[in-house]
């Protein structure tokens, strides 16, 4: 599973990454972060993708690969999230 | 090590946030991403702190869990990550 963090600082170059991030099968988290369990190609695609569409020095795009359990075992409040959507598989919460 | 990301809509509450984060040892990775290598405790009270300062169902507040070894492996272009500075230890980026 992949996190993607990112601030940019253009309207148009936000909506054109998230257009993008969207299509290659990444969920929305929250309104800076995509996460989602794409093949590993998809991510190289991305990164080249990514690096044409950013400002170099005034946007920041960040890459996180982690596990289903990390995900599994992330702790949220305030706006609900369906866990299952990103992992692709039923998820019992812990509590 | 602990990531947190947070979408806060009213700027008080956000800049309130922004300051208990930093005093718990969180540093800014991205505007509303921190991260840091702190204690399982301060975990705790950020927990109990941030639900008394979120608004339920317009903000959001996601804690993830990950081992140094997913932050040192992760990507990051546009803006430079002092990585080091979140790890507390010595850092020798692979590429």
């Amino acid at each position: 599973m992949y996190l993607i963090l990112y601030d940019i600082c253009n309207d148009k170059t936000r909506q054109l990454l998230v257009k993008f991030l969207k299509n290659r099968g990444l969920y929305r988290l929250q309104k800076s972060v995509f996460a989602g369990d794409i093949k590993k190609n998809y991510i190289k695609e991305i990164i080249i993708e990514s690096k044409k569409i950013i400002v170099e020095g005034e946007d920041s795009f960040i890459i996180i690969k982690v596990n289903k359990d990390i995900f599994k075992k992330m702790i949220w409040f305030g706006i609900d999230i369906d866990v299952e959507k990103y992992l692709k598989e039923k998820y019992i919460e812990v509590i």
